[in-house]
């Protein structure tokens, strides 16, 4: 059975959830931050999914690319899959502006994360909600 | 027409060519790195690859993902799509050890490059030629 990693259900809000993965925000206003987790109990790994499976999370991860770059109107757009502090398997799609807290270096160990504030994160989720709903 | 960015050609050196990419060693000792570059001109994000291109470089990611796990045992994968400094498309595949000189920070941004004695990334580019032909 499926559960979120706990320090993921801890740093992030869920935004919606799509086919294969629940689809979160990183609470952290200093980047436009999605994390994609499949949900898929005890997968580590991209190649640990079933090829149908990997698709889908292609298919998701183009989705949610689209969403950033219709709200956020980024300058680049980072895609990973890490896991060297949470084993789950994630994806990370982060919007970046070459004025923001990290650029060019990566946001993963770049300082401590900054919370929304409540109507400011409420306020993104919804337009990611609706670029998402757009693309469907 | 596509041409190798000029940076990645100063930093890699090639192990082959997939259908849709040309994978690349990254020229540094301290971690075993892949780079995947979709022979395709002008793109910098995922979703600018046609599906079926965004479906083959999955495909590739696995295939190299797997050749590292068999030739270097490691203790996570690292993906990652950034092009934060090089626009042109790429995707790293690093193989993490949790005493490695960056865990379990990202590899990216983290010191300098160590180079191969040229005899150590002879025999590895061959044990990676060798674990890609035998699961293609």
């Amino acid at each position: 059975m499926f559960d979120l990693h706990p320090r993921l259900a801890a740093d992030t809000v869920e935004v919606l959830q799509l086919p294969l993965c629940t689809l979160r925000l990183m609470d952290d206003a200093r980047f436009p931050w999605l994390i994609l987790v499949p949900m898929r109990a005890g997968v580590r790994e991209l190649h640990a999914l079933a090829a149908a499976e990997r698709s889908q999370l292609m298919d998701e991860i183009v989705r949610c690319s689209q969403a950033l770059e219709a709200v956020c109107a980024p300058d680049k757009l980072n895609v990973g899959a890490l896991g060297n502090l949470v084993p789950q398997l994630h994806v990370h799609i982060v919007a970046r502006r070459i004025d923001d807290a990290a650029w060019p270096g990566p946001v993963w160990g770049s300082g401590a994360a900054l919370a929304y504030e409540a109507p400011v994160r409420t306020a993104l989720i919804e337009k990611l909600r609706g670029a998402l709903s757009g693309a469907a």
